[in-house]
């Protein structure tokens, strides 16, 4: 088998196992084409209600795709069976909004309260983006998106507020309008770009000093920055907002889910 | 009644008539907002296949409304009984790839072999932009958009050949999603834009110099220039194909048709 063509980097189930095992710790990006990735936040319920009023609020950087019970490690729509707690490569934990640790698997903090949300993510899209001939550099390595925190502040609700985070990739003035039109129809994946051009009004002062792990973005000839609402939102509002006690994915290390791109498309879950 | 709401700033029968008398003699950008407004074309029947195989080869530019018959000047579908020779506010006459006449009346260059071509104008999508909350410039002066001839060629077919002439829209960054939504429905008034960003990559150097009479385009902070395949693409192949006759409108003074904004988003005609 040639390398890169293994069954377990276009098989979600398959994937999933590996990480689970600890031999896959990396990013997502670029696995399993055609099926759907999604951001992970998992919260005390006794926060649960205020995050769920925040993703109703914040549609384009939270569109949920499942919500687990409180105590529920185990997803039921989006990968039936696959695990919270050790099928994601990469976790980070939060407590009163600071970064505490960084790890491959969280059996360890789990809770009989929590209660994990997941979201949909850019990485859904960038499958149908490769299919119809748009090389992104980051999914050919393996890596995120550029990746920044904007000066646009979300719709707050209860005790989370933060400023909206926001994926880059850098496209041909030409194409422009197919990825959006393209984009447009994932909106449980962050949808349209929320802006296209200049990143300085979004207060980016540098295209190349990305956040959260994500590529640098280079513009080529006749490429504009085309910027889409990310998943990583809620790590910033865990800091802005002091959450006391907050699990997310490491960024780039999503769930890969076993949902498909059309079902996506077609509304589902 | 106030300056600028008379009926025939409204109603396209009444704006026509005014037409037809010489007493509207500008452009008709901002009239009539709601109904769709159209590109002229007129050719003898010697020529009419290869320019019908010239608009099917590049539907961008050139998106087909209605094609009259040879000798008959009076429009059946946009427009019923509106007449191509003195309904529109300016023409210009086409020989040997030349410019040889700007005028209000072709009543007297009508011939008995000359076909008519309807084109969609974007003048049609202006109004839904503006109803959006997009107020453009060029809209308000009640002028043409800016105007640029690319490097880019269109697709040949018999004698007709040359480059595409775009129009261009300064368009905030955060609203191009919706700007590439909204045309994207008017497929028939030359849809989504073809390029969004850098101007250079389409061989304008100066976005300070718009042809074709267009109003200059002054970017704002935060805006992104936005182009249009445009319905004076003809006219760049009448000089670049050095085609025998030719009459089209004059740039910014379309006919202005009977049919509805919703009709053209519904596939009419």
């Amino acid at each position: 088998m040639k390398h890169g063509d293994e069954a377990w980097r276009r098989e979600p189930h398959l994937l999933r196992q590996r990480i689970r095992q600890g031999l896959w710790t990396g990013s997502t990006s670029g696995l399993c084409p055609g099926y759907a990735q999604a951001n992970l936040v998992i919260l005390p319920r006794e926060q649960a209600f205020d995050f769920l009023l925040f993703c109703q609020r914040n549609p384009k950087p939270c569109p949920l795709l499942e919500v687990t019970e409180p105590g529920q490690p185990l997803l039921e729509q989006l990968a039936p069976g696959a695990d919270l707690r050790s099928d994601l490569p990469g976790y980070r934990v939060f407590r009163d909004g600071e970064l505490v640790e960084q790890c491959q698997d969280i059996t360890s903090w789990w809770r009989d309260d929590l209660v994990g949300f997941l979201l949909g993510c850019s990485y859904t899209f960038d499958a149908v983006l490769a299919q119809a001939g748009l090389e992104l550099p980051h999914v050919l390595e393996g890596r995120e998106p550029a990746i920044y925190t904007t000066n646009l502040p979300t719709r707050p609700a209860g005790i989370f507020h933060g400023p909206l985070v926001v994926s880059a990739r850098a496209i041909p003035g030409r194409r422009v309008s197919e990825v959006v039109l393209i984009t447009s129809r994932f909106d449980k994946t962050h949808g349209a770009p929320v802006h296209v051009g200049d990143p300085a009004v979004l207060g980016i002062s540098d295209l190349g000093r990305s956040e959260y792990g994500g590529s640098a973005l280079t513009l080529r000839t006749g490429e504009v920055p085309v910027f889409w609402a990310c998943g990583v939102t809620p790590q910033a509002v865990a800091l802005a907002s002091r959450v006391p006690f907050m699990i997310t994915h490491e960024p780039g290390h999503m769930l890969v889910s076993d949902l498909t791109v059309q079902e996506v498309i077609a509304g589902k879950p």
